[in-house]
């Protein structure tokens, strides 16, 4: 399979990146907004990599998604739309969007989930997204660190949502496809906003407990 | 230490006063706004609990209160504020009232959390509540059935947010004492919202993934 990852120069994105690479045998296309960038960037997961290296790519955002049919989002949450938007005329129907943003804001008690009036980011891409292509909610409760650090063992729940049958069981293969990860099922596109609002909890925790960083989730 | 249960006749109430009597050495005060339902439903506890059953009590929701220093307002998220309204008389400073209610909607993708204005059913607790007696939100994310099953052996995280430095001490001490649960600093009280709204992603779980159900979570 062909995988875009657009903002897949940093954070989540440099993560997923990374192991997308080293734990499937699908083809990764890194892109940005500055292609010169994704090039950089996949070169350098290349290296890293070494002999785990599987096919990896960097261009522009259009082009990664034109080369992919399961294409993750993982810019900053206030570039979601925009994004998409940009990338449209690469999207063809049956092309999946997979969502792992989460918008939040830090008040006085800690960080604060503030979802897009749409309800949730998800809900925002599927907002913009052209017909045919669906949005499936992924990702966004991992720790970039934790994914980013190779060495790092994780042992993760990734939560799964979406509306289009076949898009959730394409992106749950995916995530189980990942060393550590198990994908579970988290209904509808319309309960996205339970996923995301985990994250600010994660940071918080994280934030407030002696040896707790890096923090993922159990579901048991 | 004195410890009420507001609607503790039912749901996660039943729960938590039959692990609180089980687990701890503190007298329970089962409260509801029908005192006959509090005294039978004491009574039903202390029988199924025998031997392990320690000093419990069944009263008014007042009177609960009166006798209690921590107060858990474990009634329906929509009676919160009248609850503490109503009990207004019985707290004196250096009370604390925990509050472990969530409020949620059922959409068409499944459970979406639906605070109230104030931020969270904490927060909201908190403006109603008197000077002098804090608010720590705890308990929010355990699964009333579990936890009302006490052949079920539980592992479980609970996470304790609050302003107040002594009254989360307090909470956190507490929740520590109840068998399989480790309590967690969830930061301040404002921070609430991002564990209420775990509580919907919880029921999500179960209903869609077979052999997930009463499930609790582990932060790691």
């Amino acid at each position: 399979m062909e995988i875009a990852l657009l903002g897949g120069t940093g954070d989540i994105g440099e993560g997923l990146a990374l192991r997308f690479i080293r734990d499937t045998d699908h083809t990764i296309h890194i892109g940005s907004r500055t292609p010169e960038k994704a090039t950089a960037s996949a070169d350098a997961y290349a290296t890293r990599l070494g002999d785990d290296a599987g096919e990896i790519t960097g261009s522009s955002n259009e082009t990664a998604a034109e080369r992919a049919s399961v294409i993750v989002c993982s810019v900053p949450p206030e570039y979601v739309v925009s994004t998409i938007e940009s990338i449209e005329s690469s999207l063809t129907p049956g092309d999946v969007l997979v969502s792992p943003a989460v918008s939040m804001n830090r008040g006085p008690g800690g960080f604060v989930y503030e979802p897009p009036s749409a309800g949730s980011v998800a809900q925002a891409a599927a907002q913009s997204a052209p017909d045919g292509v669906p949005v499936v909610g992924a990702f966004q409760n991992l720790a970039a660190g934790a994914l980013a650090s190779l060495e790092n063992e994780i042992t993760a729940d990734v939560v799964v949502t979406g509306d289009d049958e076949a898009a959730t069981a394409t992106v749950t293969e995916l995530a189980n496809e990942l060393a550590g990860i198990r994908a579970i099922d988290g209904g509808g596109l319309a309960a996205t906003a339970s996923v995301e609002a985990l994250t600010p909890l994660l940071i918080n925790l994280a934030m407030n407990n002696d040896g707790m960083h890096d923090l993922g989730v159990r579901f048991e």
